[in-house]
């Protein structure tokens, strides 16, 4: 891996308090930035954006480091830590916030190092689009370029949404949010509509039913479209984090090939509902931090016999 | 197609009104052991076991013979044919039921002819467990059995539903019911739990995300899971019907096969997503009723594009 294809990606540095029908976890590393990079590094160099309070642990940091994560672009100043408050009840596909102080990230104003601007790879967590914009207008010539986001900002900054919209390559978000975002219920016409605006590529995450991605086809060809299933598991504990970690191990495994063609394409897809399926495992990084080649492999593997058929 | 291997369907045949974003229609041709049918005839033959009112127009009875579907246990009674009136509303995932009428069919019996009784695959479309308990016992050496059922008699009828469970090979249910029926929250989970209760095979419809299928392992090997996505579709018009077509593609199919090994069950489970797609595309049967083979081979080849990726 060289320094090339290294990613870049931007977003929150948390702890967490989550309840879950499983237990309950509190102050525990989380945060957008923090999943996508762990992920991403088990693929690819990758460095991190973002700003934590002076009451974020040491230790979080120095198990960072240790990743061989990058984290010049982590930034320290004087208040508390962005904090999510969270419950999952039965239906583990539905996050409901119970609370969420932004404490340090309220002042966060992304400024990339010089070699950061020369990355080739970027991922915009979500976050503030007015943000996200700023920091796609750092970047010299970044070879792609994806980004995540959110009903709040649907709603509450469609402009700056839009903007941003129309400077990514892939946009990554769920599937109610795709519906909210064309303002159309049927999921196909919703994904035209969003790749009429620009992007190349829509990822559709759609909890325990995998992932679907519509790419915009080239000439007559028409949207492309391919249908992840996620991997089956007998326990799920917490889902924080898994879009993140999906986004990391999809934008890492693409920036650790040569080529981006769809191919790749597809395997980052499958790359990414393996690393999250690690994710749910456990709470917080508890389980992601066991992710070895092999435990990747062979979940790979396992996606690609549970999809098989037959020709006709 | 010998007779060797004819289907066998015993379920409602309906007069419905459906109401969805797109539209409404009213007294239209609808049942589960017509949308059954229709679509096992596609692969198979099909003899219906139904009962229906002096309400029911005699063009729906020459559609289905000309069809070429059995319709000789199909009983006309005095009185009004069973009749459901429900409403999908922006999520189309979800039926409300507004109005269900059994009339005739709150007195149906089913007695099969000696030659249904020999048949080699049963159908129990969702009908009270007590009943389709009566059928299997009159049938004499099927090969294969699947049924359906739902939330009311999981609730309702929980002691004979679960001696249909031990009488078949195949369920074939959502995974709202899955959850239900094995009382536990986690998908995979519950379907092992209702493997272990006799049944080969769990055949899980997803909606719009597809259909997943547990395979109780053998020796072992464990329990095999395989994913298959639903066909993409632009326009949905109306669910109705959506489930029962595609029970009927997948038994037409393992029908029509000489062996039942899992290719061929995978190979049912993307037939039954084909047939179930072109369902949605219109209301009743007005869809369903122009599909052909060339139509069924195109979607089937569209799937297998769809959920391809290379290994690594």
């Amino acid at each position: 891996m060289s320094d090339d294809n290294k990613v870049v990606v931007v977003g929150s540095v948390a702890l967490d308090d989550v309840q879950t029908p499983f237990g309950r976890r509190e102050v525990s590393l989380g945060g957008s930035a923090v999943y996508f990079s762990w992920a991403c590094s088990l693929f690819s160099k990758v460095s991190m954006i973002g700003v934590i309070g002076d009451d974020f642990p040491d230790e979080h940091v120095r198990m960072l480091e240790e990743r061989g994560i990058d984290i010049s672009g982590l930034e320290r100043v004087r208040g508390k830590t962005f904090h999510w408050r969270g419950r999952y009840d039965f239906d583990l596909n539905i996050a409901h916030t119970l609370d969420t102080q932004l404490n340090v990230f309220a002042e966060f104003s992304p400024k990339l190092l010089d070699y950061q601007r020369e990355a080739k790879y970027l991922f915009l967590a979500n976050i503030d689009p007015a943000l996200q914009l700023d920091v796609v207008r750092q970047m010299k010539a970044p070879r792609i370029v994806a980004a995540d986001t959110m009903n709040f900002w649907i709603d509450g900054k469609r402009d700056d949404l839009e903007k941003v919209i129309g400077e990514i390559d892939y946009l990554i978000i769920n599937d109610a949010e795709a519906r909210q975002l064309a303002g159309e219920g049927n999921l196909v016409t919703a994904c035209r509509k969003i790749l009429e605006r620009g992007p190349e590529a829509l990822v559709v995450k759609q909890g325990e039913y995998g992932v679907t991605m519509f790419h915009a086809g080239k000439g007559n060809k028409g949207m492309e479209i391919f249908s992840a299933p996620s991997v089956p598991l007998d326990s799920v504990i917490d889902p924080t984090g898994a879009g993140d970690s999906f986004a990391g191990a999809f934008m890492g495994y693409i920036a650790s090939e040569k080529k981006v063609n769809d191919s790749v394409i597809r395997r980052a897809v499958i790359m990414g509902c393996v690393v999250a399926s690690f994710t749910v495992e456990g709470f917080s990084l508890d389980r992601l931090k066991e992710v070895d080649e092999k435990s990747i492999r062979e979940r790979f593997s396992r996606l690609k016999k549970i999809s098989y058929f037959d020709d006709l």
